[in-house]
């Protein structure tokens, strides 16, 4: 049995989606991170960085949505979720959901985290000025050079979609205008209607007991 | 044959290391980033995110550190340059690559382009001021958590050992005493014995035609 750590409104929903899409056997342990919850020594344990998603599997603890939804296409293939027999195809799906965790998401960081890269509140306050220019120019390269449609890589869905959905959700609240993005835009509504992102977006909203009890 | 644009000191390295250590057929294409070339039109058309590296290979432009990495382990089996034939065991290689991706390469571009997320010239500053703190404990986690040794997965050699060195090349750079890992300092002096590494090292000191003539 798997166990995901993961935060709601965090990016650990990429890799929440991707286990259902798999089908795979895992529990869910809910955290907190407003209380400081990826901070207590027990989590620190598992994941020393202090962030979410960890999954807890045959005994390893793996991090990273990128490396986490790799696993879970190879761990399930079944599910098609990436074409792993193929390192070109593969690279490319790779690429993308680095470039997500490199790039895009320490851009919306900046706005909520500045605190991470300096301590002087006026600098926090000018990284969050510039944080919506800069994800969307994210968005930007996400629209025209990444999103093939109907899906991130074409015809077939896969790891892509639940990680770029994870983050598209952060538009609005990250001041960018969805509407500046039509693709992007057709994609969320399109994740949104698939009955595994309806269920794993249920269950983060549906109140679970916090991961300090599961540790107890 | 594979392309790779790179840029001598940059994370590139890694993916410069790699393919040497496959054997692969590859050129290299040289950029200056000083003088601006991963801007030019050329470039972008390769790699719209205007960074390097970049590796072009049968009619693709793969990007991303850690989806080269993958890529060579993966065309080159035989290298045993990861444990490809182990889903977990794959996930807990590329988990480090993505952080290092993904937040120590991150903690270490505030020090040197935190133009990049903010406009203040005082908050560039406190950036900068913060940098050294952020890349140790990057590394304080890299020493403790992540590198087994002798290499970053223990007995193996993999991919994450040339990414793990094109970073660490950048401690005294960033003000950070390499003495305080002495872990991560073994390391770079095993790493800097290996004969791939000496022969990448060198060939990127060399002087070679910049990337606009061979796209010329």
């Amino acid at each position: 049995m798997m166990h995901l750590y993961y935060a709601p409104g965090s990016c650990s929903l990429a890799s929440h989606i991707a286990l259902e899409e798999a089908g795979a056997d895992y529990e869910t342990v809910r955290m907190d991170l407003g209380a400081g919850d990826q901070r207590q020594a027990a989590y620190l344990a598992l994941n020393p960085l202090g962030r979410v998603p960890a999954l807890a599997v045959d005994g390893a603890v793996l991090t990273e949505n990128a490396a986490i939804l790799a696993f879970i296409a190879q761990r399930f293939p079944r599910a098609g979720l990436a074409p792993i027999d193929d390192p070109l195809a593969f690279a490319r799906v790779q690429a993308f959901n680095v470039f997500l965790a490199s790039t895009v998401h320490p851009y919306h960081s900046h706005g909520v985290r500045g605190s991470r890269w300096a301590d002087d509140p006026a600098a926090i306050e000018a990284m969050k000025a510039k944080m919506p220019a800069n994800v969307a120019s994210g968005f930007e390269l996400i629209e025209n050079d990444w999103l093939v449609g109907p899906w991130v890589m074409g015809e077939t869905y896969s790891i892509c979609d639940p990680y770029l959905f994870a983050i598209a959700r952060w538009l609005e609240g990250d001041s960018v205008d969805p509407a500046r993005f039509p693709n992007v835009e057709a994609h969320r509504k399109r994740m949104a209607e698939r009955p595994a992102v309806r269920k794993v977006l249920a269950a983060e909203g549906a109140v679970e007991p916090l991961w300090r009890k599961t540790l107890a």
